[in-house]
């Protein structure tokens, strides 16, 4: 089964909780958080209280994508709103190990984020320690830009290097996930697909249409 | 006249369009919006597509309150989404009067924010370059905080300070700003005052008649 | 009255409950420890570990010196220890009034350590925050250098600024306070004397020795 | 034969020169000291000073982990106090081959060490430069934490590294060395035990009796 | 066919033109920077109004060694000056396949840096990005350094690689690539041979006979 | 007497020992080399191999500007190959009083140089280890930017302060120094001029004429 999770950042940002509703009764899986610092990545775009403005309005997982330095100051604070699972970049400044164990330490799902140029061998000794990869499929920091082809590959590496290893861990892919690109990274074993402005927040489709429609396509 | 304008971090985030035209219809002067990037203060907030969701819904001046480190980097992004003035912090990496001189370049006013331990010798030799000061009344990064009592005396020294540079700058000022504050600041000298939890968005008050008991106190 | 404390990172760190005890008996004010992190300064000498190991033997206060960049991040862990008084330097990264202000919510005296060259106007809107400000006589970062002519102007600099404010603020050297130095400090306004191996751990006279003549001199 | 290192961190630090003349008569083979600088590590420990003071008091080898950021900044520091041996992080900022070169060059024992999470493959182009492995089985920082499971794996992977460079490499590992995980720890492959709070510096066994008890456990 | 280029912050400084047009004419491939922030590497050489001057005086190719922190910070400002090929060190910080793209985005030839001891791992992703890869067979920053031994097999072990993916991808060679050198490192794979101070720019040789007797050393 | 200074990054760089030779019996007063390291400033420049290539050209003495983090760091390397003036930016990283008597070790003079925004307080208590003040009249970085105007007050400023110190302070100015600068920045109190584009390397002008001309007009 694959699952659905819209990133926010590409919603409404003026009307949240309305799309948070709409998305939720669409049959969306998980909601998605870009969490960026403006140095890990060039851009800003929001925070924890945005996560606790709309946590009433759905009971579905809350994902939070930290694209920051020094993640290990940011989970307390995410924890606190409601997040459900949190994915630190294994290219930020941390302790992987310890930032992974003190999210799980939160009873989160913990998983880690890994740019379109980093190699899979990073995770050889965290195997144990997370629930899923969320493989970059573009640079990260910015929505609208170009799938980056040698991306499904390393899903299909990534999902090899799971099967070896008899451990449990979901591969979400994050970057330009449309209706071109999703048979083929679910064909490589991508389960869990981010979706933003490529195939559900479109200018010339509503999103209740949107939602439904994308629902149909994957789960065909 | 005294300026008031609200800190939108502390609006209802998921629906912040409809805070924003209630705030425009109760003759808020213009809006503040608190950019934080995890680093130069110990929290994120809200970014560059924000202010862009939530522009087409008035047409008072935005002001962004730049707390990140080489604020250089985020001018041309705010100016882009529709930023008015934009004020950086003396304390962060930066070299001042370039950067004051590139928010002067886009035609935007252009603003220092000072923490409250900052002295203000910093501003010698820009008073030429900026049209307003952001004396910060609590440490920046979290709503919620005690006035601090130096300020009161700053906004005094602040002011002689302009009086003799015979330049037009406006003093803002940011932190706990309320009933019982109020009054203080504006007899010291306070022009502009960003308004948050404090006086604006209480949990016991529907935000129409805030704005509108606000307006009624500092205007009388 | 004039208050003596020993530089600790000058004691035989072989044997440092001795060396304690002997102070402590000796008639010493309070312990100093030297907190370096290798980077705001070019070495690494003591952590809170070793505040704890010797803890028990003394009731006198202990102060803690850091020389550290972000000093925030280390309060609560010295706090933890036996710290009775903590200074940090205005020249670090930190929000000073916000961690002067951590520093008295744990009960502790907060001080502020300045270095050779920095100016004093970084002080004027912390007075109302402040216990003690640490004047460096020489360069931090390690025993053994020329004290720095210049500091004896500060020091008489401090003095005035201190009457001026009206608070009660005493004044701390620290380098090279030697039997030359300390009646010019003292002449201009110090009170609190950190002595290292120019005045209490010399090569050629015992510890106990050098306190009780250290003692004579600074109180005849 | 496998040999053990105490870690001075976890010794009596009031008392360090008694804790190593005990430890020397104890029979240890190496003394572990660990240098934090509160930035690669949340914490600060003990710096050159504290080597220079025990280094009369034994004639064992010295092995520093440095657990700083850009090491090489530290080497002829340490060099000068008196380390036979010197580990660095291979995730801390630096050029590894240059800073393994400079190692030896002072005629020391150059070691590579690494978290938990950090994939064997950085060894790769390092071989050849190496003495001795340091592999962290706990997250290093402080004292008092458990074994991370995924390291058994880990050296027996090292150990089979090394064999197939054929280079006289040692495997050091470091955290939570208890009589629970030597045996297993040494089954892999590890020959150098850093031994602390689990094994050697107990609260209720005196450390002349906790030394031989380990010696006799470790060689039997 | 083997590619020379001379490292030009071997050459002359005060004559660069002349320098430029004696090896143009004798018959070198490309010409070297080696740009340095004095960060990355402990060292400051040469910026792009250095190759702006010497731009007009040869066709041959300009290639740009960035051994800097944030290289992306940099690649306009070094395609504007007339660069043919640009490589960034895997070991900065940048996001590698982001600043990749860039570079052939401005049309360019795009490179990666790997310092001796970088696994070939960090180029799993990246290798159909990449026209070239310039091994480090020194530590980069200065010149007259001797060679690594164990970087022969690096090249093998990357020739092997290039050969897997069936990409056209240089290997470019880069640290005392000498008489002695050369034949080796040919042997191995490497086709473009960064030429300084062992082979090209020599105390008791003319640079008209280095270069000359060099094109035929390589090219016999 | 006005010392005039040519910045050699104005120069032109592919012939630097001629551009060397003629501002040499042109009669310039000293060589200012402008030093960058792409982070204090966002340019590079030139290093210690440039200065080393002219030395033997000429035996005016060499300044050197330092627009780097940590200046520390260069202080030797800077040395070696002859500078006789080091100036460091108090902006920077680093312990300003130390560095400075760093500089004056090595038996060079030591200068402080200020960005535009940076107050004189900054100077307080170096007077005493400095023999010039670099005020920057431009943001520093590039060449060909617009004479920042409060800079004129500034030296004015500066001017009373050294006055007030009895100390022997020059004043040097640096950025847009033109004929119509020079006149007032003279007036001032500046003693010390460095010319780039703006009066000595202009497009229409050869540089033997220019230097004449230049002397004549700062000389009568």
């Amino acid at each position: 089964m694959k699952m659905i999770g819209p990133s926010l950042m590409c919603a409404d940002l003026g009307r949240l909780v309305e799309s948070v509703q709409t998305l939720d009764q669409g049959g969306v899986d998980f909601f998605h958080f870009d969490i960026m610092d403006g140095r890990f990545v060039p851009n800003i775009t929001m925070g924890p209280d945005m996560l606790k403005a709309v946590r009433p309005y759905t009971s579905k997982p809350f994902d939070v994508h930290l694209m920051v330095e020094e993640p290990d100051r940011f989970i307390d604070m995410f924890a606190d709103v409601g997040a459900d699972m949190i994915s630190v970049h294994a290219e930020s400044k941390s302790h992987l190990q310890r930032v992974l164990q003190s999210i799980r330490d939160h009873k989160l799902k913990a998983g880690v984020a890994l740019n379109p140029s980093t190699p899979l061998c990073i995770l050889d000794y965290v195997m144990d320690c997370i629930d899923y990869v969320c493989l970059m499929t573009v640079n990260p920091g910015f929505a609208g830009q170009k799938f980056i082809p040698s991306a499904l590959g390393k899903i299909a590496d990534l999902k090899s290097k799971i099967q070896a290893s008899h451990m449990d861990i979901s591969i979400q892919v994050d970057g330009n996930i449309s209706y071109a690109t999703i048979p083929r990274v679910m064909e490589e074993g991508a389960s869990m697909l981010v979706c933003g402005t490529s195939s559900l927040f479109m200018q010339d489709v509503n999103l209740e249409l949107a939602v439904t429609r994308l629902r149909q396509f994957c789960h065909q």
